[in-house]
């Protein structure tokens, strides 16, 4: 995980996800009575919080149309380790990027290093909850996956064994969600999917994102440069839900989900174009493709791929696997840079609390 | 600043401060008539979290007494470039000390970059806040000192300006802190302060403190180590008040303080015996002394310092020269040990909001 700026040059697609899920915030907030004495919006999975400083700053303006001087307070989550020395300077205007914190006058920002599969805030203290590419993350790592790094790649009883966590992930994390909520609060929730078509992120055209992967790391096993046992462990936690099991807990009175009184108000999938494959058809030059592209695989990957080879090995050792790993990268999007796109494939629910 | 265990070690000092605080923390938890929706606790300058552990899991099972089920949301707050991951971490369970986290539940913890010379929370919110050993720190830098690193050591028109400053901090913060509580909430402060014998950290027996470091540091400038500049920037930033300082604003009816409603409910300036110095009393091995002392005096020192030199020297020159002063300070407590002790001054405060 890295510092401001270059988490933030790399995740252009996220903002794009963020900027496509900003409306849905805006109308969920013009929907709600606002609270009289204070109002929290939570974003779930922030990172470095430099992706949603525009989303946050248009929320927080469309209360302030209705209620100038209410009181918000501005939750930023993630898990433990996440990097909160990096969020905190982003918030209060230490990065690169403008934060929305000295636009308005009675905002109270806070972090919390609570997963989303916890309970984050005391019960019914939340009135918007947001959350972008954050939740096809997994609780848990159900099994290693043999011959592939990514769940949406794979097959058979390891495919199941992670559709089956992300059912009950789904499940739980909602269920925190509707004890956090105030009656009428909404979840407004940008996470990857997996659309009709069986697209997902960076599988729309050209070459998948995850074959590029699968198939550099394979030849590094086959090289004898990394292990089997290092391979195996290289696999994403993480599950591309498809709308059906979106919608799932939500379309069963009975399940716990409907039960806290959540209900789905809108879903859809959309895809959203590669920011750094739409320049490139307009530039045309593979070596500034390359140079832009590899950051930004890196930017997503580097924690999972480093994290999985063997602490056994010298750290220098492992830095130079990982920087042998990007340059085989950059080597194949220089050689055939029209076959290379990650598009964002992201569900947008909005979800109401009864 | 520094990660988890070394800040923990180097701090105990001020675990001693902490521990003398917390009994005042669990008798205001029991004069509180406790809310029904939530409980709201903040640490206010918590540094990584360490120093304060134990009282506020002495301050939760104090709440747990009377009200099992109590939502419980706990705040450590800081200044924005405190090292937050290391906070986070120490909250979350994942440093080598032991977190209170995993004992209750219904808990809540987040953290805030928010300087307590700001508002930090929403307006009647906070029931408890505390703050040990952080509330010298003055909110702006009045003016350089020209012959001494610590303002309590100063004289004249320097010295009254930071007096001047230390005035209105301290009701500037307060009357924050009037804005956050609830009725009927409290705080409980111990910050550094001066006694009615004039003593003040590391100044009540033996060599001052900071009359060992600013005679190191004016060595460096005889023998040209650093400049005049780097010397006069190298003033601690901070204000140790009187009893009669800290009792000003709620002695005057008409001040800010008072008419926001906070009354003082008790004073008392205690020492603490340095542990370092009490440890060297039965093992007499002035190595081992000076070993143990030397990275508590970098502790608190080490970015002030290093802050004050030219950044237009190389890091590695910057770094020397920081090896060399606190190695100078070294050689000074092995040659003359019993000269050398850190005793803690703290007032010990706890204020109502009415």
């Amino acid at each position: 995980m890295r510092v401001g700026g270059v988490y933030f040059d790399a995740a252009r697609g996220a903002m794009d996800v963020i900027g496509a899920a900003t409306p849905l915030v805006l109308e969920s907030i013009r929907a709600m009575t606002l609270p009289r004495e204070r109002f929290t919006l939570c974003d779930m999975g922030c990172a470095d919080g430099a992706t949603s400083l525009s989303m946050i700053g248009a929320a927080i303006g469309e209360i302030r149309r209705r209620a100038p001087t209410l009181p918000v307070c501005i939750v930023h989550s993630d898990q433990p380790l996440n990097d909160y020395n990096a969020l905190m300077r982003t918030v209060h205007g230490l990065s690169a990027v403008e934060s929305f914190l000295p636009a308005f006058d009675h905002l109270y920002p806070l972090a919390s290093a609570t997963t989303f599969f916890h309970q984050i805030l005391p019960p019914r203290s939340l009135h918007l909850g947001f959350s972008a590419c954050a939740m096809h993350w997994l609780s848990t790592r159900p099994c290693d996956l043999s011959d592939h790094v990514h769940p949406a790649a794979a097959e058979g009883p390891e495919r199941e064994a992670y559709r089956e966590q992300a059912r009950r992930d789904w499940e739980t994390l909602l269920v925190h969600r509707a004890a956090e909520l105030v009656p009428g609060g909404r979840l407004v929730l940008a996470p990857f999917a997996r659309d009709g078509e069986g697209r997902y992120f960076g599988r729309t055209r050209g070459v998948s994102v995850f074959e590029t992967v699968n198939d550099i790391w394979r030849s590094f096993v086959d090289d004898g440069s990394v292990t089997r046992e290092e391979y195996a462990r290289m696999n994403h936690v993480q599950y591309y839900r498809s709308e059906e099991e979106w919608r799932a807990p939500f379309d069963d009175p009975a399940s716990a989900v409907s039960r806290a009184g959540l209900r789905l108000l809108s879903l859809e999938t959309r895809v959203l174009p590669c920011p750094l494959a739409t320049a490139f058809s307009a530039h045309r030059d593979p070596e500034r493709l390359a140079a832009d592209y590899v950051p930004s695989v890196r930017y997503w990957s580097e924690s999972i791929y480093g994290g999985a080879l063997s602490p056994e090995r010298p750290a220098e050792e492992r830095r130079e696997i990982l920087e042998g790993f990007y340059r085989a990268y950059r080597d194949r999007v220089r050689a055939r840079p029209s076959d290379h796109a990650m598009d964002h494939v992201n569900a947008y629910l909005v979800i109401e609390k009864e």
